[in-house]
């Protein structure tokens, strides 16, 4: 497999990118139909932050971290980086010195199918990670990978450009060609959801809101007593 | 399989459910012999949380939370939802507008064996759950299950109106007919530890104290320099 | 298998300990060469605790505390217990009684590959624990095991007065012998890593000051628009 | 908890025991509404047996098999052992000696949510077992647990006298009191299904077969070039 | 998400799919450069098959198989089924009747990221098949998915037509577009291994033969007596 | 950490190794007091395998083999290859080609904590693997590792020159200082076993062997009709 590194991606609009980070992980990935969510094993390092941005993607090999050097510099202010693996690994691959050179470059967080370490130096950094594990053990730089490449990122195809959003409810993948279109259905479902909540709130079943009460009798459910 | 949502159930007495959330789990799992502890995989969504409340049992299938909205309509205040599900699934079945309605009706808080979402804002509503999950991945309402029939709950088996004492230390079930047993053992059980805790603290052996010391001997430990 | 509990271990010098603690697990488990490492599902029950200390270990058997009352006897101020297991478990073999008697003993924290109860109570004692899990399953004391033996915890061998570090990267083990080689390397590495992390601050490329242009290329990559 | 060992259970009918046996645990399975499924961790140390049998429950705590010596006197011929744990655990708790002391009672096989071992010698003495280990770790006889209760194994309650139907694909559990329906109900999906494979075999689209283009098209679906 | 059944894919050459069938995975994988293994927890349901053929794949939801019906239907002999999930499961999807339709369309295996059910009747018709889990858990047609897309399948990204190699080592596949140049790389690996085989058989060092004793001593090892 | 591969380590005596084998992993594991068995997620690639050796241990690094063909270069006929992994891996480290060395070296078979592949030809070649996953991912030659240090393989510490007894059941290890000592103690419990198994089969209860109605009834054992 031949190792590259794409220097010029595109990029969704920032209006659209930043209108996604507010609706949040749930509303987007429920607004764009439900896909695009990567495992739920991927859990951020601290709770709390909220990002959405623009992906750029690496793939990399276990217990080596090489790769990430050369994405960063590929990084422009607001971007998240992707991190995919050829195979499972939970190695350190990414600490507080990578977190310097990405917050010089702008970058806002990180998203990688592996091992993340001083976590408590990224914390103080503002530094959002999420990841599936936490672990010290470092790698070396010995094998290239490549940047800004289709990766599969926690069992989720990533493309470089496509727009990421993550929270504490996970992360998930908004293809760029259709981030505005989420963008709208995202406003649309919150904004119904706010009406819902407030009937809720006062004490209106669920079931007559959603006029469930004659289909879950279709469906064979009985009440007794 | 027949589906039900069962309207009425016995529950606990008040006094003895909120004696038993003063104890806390790992106390009350104790008194009542070491049986009734879900599973550790069930985690708390934050930390800090400490309820019992009597269980509304629900039965649901993967990817389908249709039933919680009939069983939070069953709910009285202070009554936990239990949810067992018919096989393994991580889907976030709960979020915050079922939140919403729950709190509505009183419901203090959720054990689910699958995922839930919004999680911080169920933080912020002070809505604690306990799940193997956090999981944005919505659901559909497509396949009754039941409310209020014996479930298995995280490799517990729940019956409708067993008390469920929840904490940092996990999920305990305490069968509804020997609850006030479980109360009372605990409170002995606490009052022992209290006296002993002084003397451990005050630098006292743990094997004077717990009369250890010749056991072991006779079980063949050996002191060696 | 005979059982044990060794009174004497020699510990490595209190300086070189107290100076591990600082550098912390990341910098402590590169500087000695990427071993030691415990696996990475032992997580701390609550984060910003960063110790080191001479590890009293103990050998139990799954479900049976017994051997953690004869270890806190032979401790001294400053130690970390390290409780390998006989099969893997994730009994709550440790809580806050045990905590009390430990910490009397002036024992910093403990190193768990089982689970550990009453964690609330715990972080309120400042008593900083690393485990597999968090389980109110209590345990029997039937079977000895052994005290000041050489352990496997969490996939490591871990000797009886080698140094442990323990914080929210993980748990790494240092080798009595070559302790202070590894603090000193620790602090050649953490010197170096600052004057580079002001250069990755200021916005210069990490590819240059690693100097890794060349040999990425050597090794293939492709850069392309 | 009272440990106790039932003597008597009531047994569902022999000649319908028999009949699920023919039909398999995925045609019961279905026959019976998909539920009483094990989760698919439990798996036959060798392939090729289809049991079924009425089950005598014991309930075992972790690193113990005492109690298995008590529930085999209480088998009758062609009976099936159902072990549920009291935690997680993977130890060998079953070996040759046992399968020749329940082979003597006419025992059928061995449904065990934890190890087995002497995995070799069961297959040679054709004595099927369906567990979630194989392990040499042999266990102890120190805690007395239960024989002929309701309990949880795999995922899945089970009540003494239920009938347990085993094969390649797993374990189901089919309640005593609905084998006689659970059978005619799966007589008449097997019937079914013998029909359709033979025209599936013939070349004819499943899509015509089960009247799916239509609704396929109403879900959604646009078939492309 | 739109849900489409792509009806015609390219498809690589008969003569190239079949030789690719004879080196297998593991020289396959390595020939195009160790990329394309779908992840080790793919396994066959028997051992000794070893098959190559051109992807269908098909995109289905946890707990529905409705998709495989209408993939089935677009196969043409020699292909294999490549079913990817929008997340994780293990329920049964595919069993006999499939398999009866899938063999009369020529359709050679079938290789799944969830379950599989009547795996001795799979095994006597000779249809092999790779998976994540065995389940007698049945699925629902409920909610359609999509037919030749691109999927992630264990792991791995799959492109309609692309060929998937599998056998006892895993599944393994390649790119459409570059088949001819695997296939050529495949067999010179082979003949390579060939001559080098003989030559280890003989009992000379693989130290010598590869060239490593100098390597290795510059890496820093040092043998000792 | 150095590298070194040590190439002289006593082994233990031929006869005891033998003898060892004969009685095989439960029995063996039993009779040296529970202790030396390796985790159960080791299997063996084929079954019917039961052998005894000498360990020539290896340590290597997650996606690196070098090791392994220093270490072939070390062993007598009649070793057992035993792989300690530095971090958790399922790479298939090993494939037919190194068989073939390992197999002209005398070398019985392989103990590893990784992945292996080619396992067919491993079969048919009659070298039988016991490891954590099988897997066609290959590995690099970069990073030295050690042979015959002491080495952790999963979970267990084994030391150069120690027994390793693996059969169906699983791995156990003997330290070479207590083979003869574990290989008099396997047969004494043999031989009271075959006695044993006798009464057991003429249908006499485990409870009248063992002794156990007493000890049962004071543990609280209740019978009830």
């Amino acid at each position: 497999m031949k190792t590259v590194a794409v220097r010029n991606i595109e990029r969704a609009d920032a209006g659209v990118v930043e209108g996604l980070a507010e609706y949040g992980v749930a509303t987007v990935h429920e607004a764009q139909g439900r896909f695009g969510l990567l495992k739920p094993y991927m859990r951020p390092i601290y709770s709390g932050a909220r990002i959405a941005g623009s992906a750029v993607t690496v793939l990399v090999h276990p217990g080596d971290n090489w790769m990430l050097h050369v994405a960063i510099e590929l990084c422009q202010p607001g971007d998240i980086l992707v991190v995919g693996l050829s195979a499972d690994n939970s190695d350190g691959m990414f600490g507080d010195l990578l977190a310097t050179s990405a917050q010089a470059q702008g970058v806002q967080g990180l998203v990688i199918d592996a091992g993340v370490r001083d976590v408590l130096d990224l914390t103080v950094m503002n530094f959002p990670v999420w990841s599936r594990a936490i672990s010290a053990r470092g790698t070396v730089k010995a094998t290239p990978g490549s940047v800004n490449v289709p990766v599969v990122c926690a069992g989720c195809s990533v493309n470089p450009g496509d727009v990421v959003v993550a929270d504490d409810d996970g992360v998930c993948v908004v293809p760029r060609a259709s981030a505005a279109t989420a963008l709208a259905a995202s406003k649309k479902r919150a904004d119904n959801e706010e009406a819902t909540r407030q009937r809720l709130a006062a004490g209106e079943a669920g079931l007559d809101i959603y006029n469930m009460r004659e289909k879950l009798l279709a469906a064979g459910l009985e009440y007794v007593d």
